[in-house]
């Protein structure tokens, strides 16, 4: 048992577990809508300019910019119609000095012009000359071939998680298959003999299982494709038998629940059991969610996370969902910062410990532009203090507590 | 024709649409897991109280709180050891004046005991008598019964976004079928005769259609349903029959492209002969964006977006986004405050019109926990700058422009 006694920071917990974390899986191939919120498995190039020809951006006259130096309203630069581009074809002709042509927002402008006069600048004088009555520049209100990418250059770097803008590009390019990372697949156990299943009704001393339906919830959310295995009783053999399942199944377990020291420790006793090298650590120093085994079993995390719920969607959102999210920790330990995007004033004085991080369950509010996080009160045993959420504050691990009116830094759900 | 020819404020925009948006679908019954991300259609109610008994949150002994009074580790309190708790039983039999009963995190609290002690603050002094070294309070590491919430309470208001730790919330109070607004099916269809498809090679003079899948990715991730009706040319009649189609089929349409003035009028055409209102107005004061008409026919929302692509994903976050995500707008016609998280700030000076607002493309940074947005230079025609962007920052309406240092609000991707 490589197992830790002491409680470690995330940042160790998350160095821990990363050594012995499996390589990313090899990719697969989907079609290009079904690859939204998927990561790259490998960079995108474009294989050609985009667009592939000099493109106007406005309704005017393709036209030679220098013929038009020194136009003013007054004196206009006087240029012949030489023709009118169609959209989506090729304009058979070129502009010359003097001339130019109609051209529609997106046309292809004719060889020779290098610039487009908006329409709102020009006066029709008959029906085959125009005055402009302002000059443009070479390039003015024109997309050049290759401005939005150019042949060769990356469009989307490997890893990336496809945004809907992302679609957006990769049609652009031409991929209509995309290769993609799949998606983790997680087992989800719930422990406890107190359990009982939503469809039941609990009997005295009994509760429903919240947990499986929370962390399915947040693995879904993250992009991972959560199983469950159900309720099984804090006894050694049920449970090993359902984690060989869920190991064997699965590429990640969570295990959840067992909040009382004896089934901590037949849950860490099973786990340490299935493989190398198995338990790295116990505890973890955050509140809530300090009873937190983790483990990593024949290159595959297991999570023992806390029975309280709050507790375990904490340490989820710390030690799970980044793996799911992108694969791994983030190189050096620590969180990405738009993972906190947003600032608040807190509005009560909170203790900590300096040794430790605390995750604040907040309630926002907005006045005059600033946000407000007005602090849960609730055990971490009550869901209810999730759901009454927008958010959890943190104070960092050095800090021993934050007073009324300070700056904390929030994750939003 | 209800058209409005000036261009309107996002505010005023919202205010026309919102006088003709239908009312909501009947609800759907859902089971409990696949509500995720669904919205409910009726408050849910807690028809028990959770948990339905006392609960121990630590591992420790049962007492009467009383008997702990006064007690130190110099001059412990006595009480005799009468039984144990087994986790997900009722016990049997309760705790008088001087006993204890042994119990584990999450069990039932025997009839007369009020608090728990922690097994550290105990110490045994034989198999039948342990010494309490701390006092406790009534309630004291005690969950109350119906403590996370109470029958008849509500669980979850009506129209509420089903998160991971709802799922839980349901879960705990018994519900397995969840009845949920159903989503928003959403048609999409580009125009342009310059399009072609991802899979096709552009000629001369043609692009691949961007805007219909950052559309199917964008109405995705709001919990639309999407479906595509590919590209029409800009034509009447052509345009007429795959609208009528796609209206039939959907809830909402999304039209665009058709960024030249002639196209855009095909568009309003077209969409204001295919019912009552019709189109309501012609521009919105934003940029990028202005060149969008807004409609409502028979009932169903149609929005004609601009052809460029940033414009027409701008659009769609302020003025489709809300009606996918909540059925409508925020009863003022503002943002909702957390739809602008991230504060930032701007590393440019930016020009603005004080009677528009803007949205800046923005790559964020982050040093010594301030946050910093870039802004993407580059014509609104390019999907590039939106794939470069994390965010979009904003000018409001009555602002002539931010300057470098000025704090920006930003909208995340």
């Amino acid at each position: 048992m490589a197992e830790l006694f002491n409680a470690l920071t995330v940042h160790k917990a998350r160095a821990a577990l990363a050594l012995h974390l499996p390589p990313a899986k090899p990719g697969v191939k989907l079609a290009l809508l079904e690859s939204l919120d998927r990561r790259l498995a490998q960079e995108v190039r474009a294989s050609e300019d985009v667009p592939g020809f000099d493109r106007s951006t406005v309704d005017g006259y393709a036209v030679r910019a220098r013929d038009t130096y020194g136009a003013t309203e007054g004196m206009p630069s006087y240029v012949d119609i030489a023709g009118e581009v169609t959209m989506g074809r090729e304009p058979k002709g070129g502009v010359r000095t003097g001339q130019a042509w109609r051209i529609a927002t997106g046309g292809m402008l004719p060889a020779g012009a290098d610039a487009v006069v908006m329409v709102e600048y020009t006066e029709e004088l008959d029906a085959r000359t125009i005055g402009v009555t302002r000059p443009v520049a070479p390039g003015e209100n024109v997309v050049r071939r290759g401005e939005d990418i150019g042949a060769g250059e990356i469009a989307l770097p490997a890893g990336h998680r496809i945004r809907p803008q992302d679609l957006g590009m990769l049609a652009a390019v031409g991929i209509t298959q995309v290769e993609v990372v799949p998606p983790l697949k997680v087992g989800i156990i719930s422990t406890g003999d107190e359990l009982v299943g939503p469809a039941d009704t609990p009997g005295p001393g009994q509760v429903r299982d919240i947990n499986s339906y929370a962390l399915y919830g947040a693995v879904h959310n993250c992009g991972g494709e959560p199983r469950l295995y159900g309720m099984v009783r804090d006894i050694y053999e049920e449970l090993k038998i359902t984690l060989e399942q869920a190991l064997q199944e699965n590429d990640l377990v969570l295990l959840s629940g067992g909040s009382s020291v004896g089934a901590r420790d037949v849950a860490a006793r099973v786990i340490d059991a299935m493989g190398e090298p198995g338990v790295l650590f116990h505890g973890i120093s955050v509140k809530p969610g300090k009873p937190t085994v983790g483990a990593v079993v024949n290159g595959k995390p297991v999570f023992g996370l806390p029975g309280h719920p709050a507790s375990a969607m904490v340490i989820f959102e710390l030690m799970v969902a980044p793996l799911l999210r992108t694969g791994g920790y983030h190189f050096d330990g620590e969180d990405h910062p738009l993972d906190f995007p947003l600032r608040a004033v807190i509005t009560r004085n909170l203790h900590s410990a300096a040794g430790r991080e605390d995750y604040i369950r907040v309630k926002l509010s907005s006045r005059d532009g600033q946000f407000y996080a007005d602090p849960i009160l609730g055990k971490s045993g009550l869901i209810g203090t999730m759901v009454k959420a927008d958010g959890l504050a943190r104070i960092p691990f050095g800090k021993e507590g934050v007073e009324a009116g300070e700056l904390v830094e929030v994750k939003l759900f």
